[in-house]
């Protein structure tokens, strides 16, 4: 049974929109009682770091998801639990995020940052096996008039995060700076739309006319 | 008064997206002054283990919630209040399995698995009600062009549940393991759509062709 | 300038959907060192007793705000704005029913009685200027269709909100409990649809045929 | 590639109306202990002012919102994450708030202040570039009928925003409560619809006839 994907996109807004809302919380308020307020605030920069790149991540990955659902119009089951792989991830990143805040610049600092990283590795497997699920047999699950070299941009390029964010994590042994920033590149390189990112569709050779 | 059903789903799918994104509040960030942060965070298997059965449950709940209301258009009074009854249970969801998550391990375990398994007794009791009176006096909130066996199939899948649900209850007296274990298996049976998990709709004899 | 109430719809759904949710986090999770955790759960009813009533009062308020808006097709700034007021309300009672779940059976009871229900009164107002400056004018922003006779009905059952609510507040001198059962017959009473709650259209005589 | 703006808008609400709910869980509730819990309620008046001031702000930001999209049509790449970038500083807001009520009244309050002023002068920026680059290029992503001159008028309201703003944090070194006063008149400045508050279109000059 395939269904119209208007719900999914409803509950997974709603998801993406928390979450992303929630990663405040782990911020805390110095209390009143505090002498010089702004050393006090400017002391939690692991805060603000880890809300931002988890900011960037969820962000961007909402306009993925979206930039996905503008193509994908029919959902089966195992589209639906792919989905919901997808947001297990979302929801992870809240944890993640804070364990980040808490040890940067402590001894633990190295295993947040893989825990986190891996969340990222997981949520990026699982963006492509949705997506892979529902390009394939002819994009079963794709809108009729889809153009089929957009689609396989957004293949090429989704293809890239799997092994970036393993990337990420093994960086984490090296520096944990570099591992934080390839993040933040990342987040970079999926806000930029697929027609953009990747040049050229796969299985065309150089000598192919583009037409 | 029946109206349409697209704020009854709206508001479902926001509660379902939030009670599943507070899940994750519940797991508490160990302190940057741990040391040995992979064994601490080792040691919280019982947060993971109940954030994941309940993930899996809020997920897959909402998956049905879907599916029955691809069949149901329209809503009156007594669907709105079922409703609401329904999101009752969602509700606690996230109180229930911080109380396993606090409990597990300790003395106290066996009553919170009761209470943990009562929630989703409840929820899937409030599941048939709502399913049973969209589909009484001949299905009059379904679908017009709704099939009459994909109805019944989903009528009897549900008729599991509660069932199921009592058994796992009984089951913490025995085995707070198995209890937990069948509520996994719950969660993957009622993931699987219903022309798969139940061959043959209700009132069918061996010898009735199935035309 | 008069819009769809589409999103104004959305918002408020998500409004009611997280504030609805987000009660649950006042209950607190007892710690794993309690003996005898089946009495401490027993222990903290009151905290059940407020989540069990406000859940109930927002959850019908949904409904209630779902029915208005099945009549209500436009809207205009100053409905927005009486939205928004009735928007303020609903984000306090997560603080309301913390603090009455806090002082149930303590000398504070009176006291947070008393701004529980205050709450609920101030919703109660903006309930109807809403709905009034919605059917004002010869109900310049209801549809088209609308029965006026079912306005007629909404209008006089919201007329006995804030006058009950004022009571309940009055009540709570008398006996705390007498006012919170006041909430809970209220909700009751608003849970039931407009056309059974209230037998005959305000205006209407009794010898006037009912045409 | 330009797409519907019906998910930007749903994300967008869904942001929204969490970020002003969870204002509420920065409220503390006064412990059963406490004697006199009237004056207990009375002496957190800064939690309560700081929740008004950022419900009102979130509130009126969400109906701004809501009115830009009466004339956004399409969404391309640069508008999601202008839009992105807005959702950054609605989500800031609970914590300036939750920072601004447990420093109002101590030595921090001026610096709380600013950080509060700020996260409101960055959202006025983003508004205004949200906007001006839906209204460029001959209004590219508005809608096709959209009134040239009411665009104008809202191009023209929003002007004032980052000016405002600016002006509020500069306050803050003179006169806390002038600064935050300043924050309640800006809120009901752009509650007004843009057709009242902005008199006449720019670009016309008084001899213009305005046809």
């Amino acid at each position: 049974m395939t269904t119209e994907t208007a719900r999914l996109e409803a509950f997974s807004d709603g998801v993406f929109a928390i979450a992303i809302t929630l990663l405040i919380l782990e911020i805390k308020v110095p209390s009143s009682e505090t002498v010089g307020l702004g050393a006090e605030l400017a002391r939690q920069w692991p805060s603000y770091l880890a809300f931002f790149i988890s900011f960037a991540f969820i962000g961007i990955m909402w306009i993925n998801h979206h930039r996905m659902f503008t193509h994908i119009k029919r959902a089966d089951d195992t589209l639906l639990l792919l989905n919901l792989a997808l947001m297990f991830g979302v929801c992870v990143i809240p944890f993640t995020t804070a364990l980040l805040a808490a040890q940067l610049g402590h001894p633990g600092a190295r295993t947040a940052v893989v825990a986190y990283d891996s969340a990222y590795l997981g949520i990026a497997v699982f963006f492509n096996l949705l997506w892979r699920h529902a390009a394939s047999r002819g994009g079963h699950l794709l809108a009729d008039n889809v153009n089929r070299e957009d689609a396989e941009k957004i293949t090429q390029q989704y293809n890239y995060g799997p092994l970036a964010y393993g990337i990420a994590i093994a960086l984490a042994w090296v520096s944990i700076t570099a591992s934080l920033l390839i993040n933040l590149v990342l987040a970079c390189f999926f806000a930029i739309p697929p027609h953009v990112a990747v040049r050229r569709a796969p299985g065309r050779g150089k000598h192919e006319p583009s037409s």
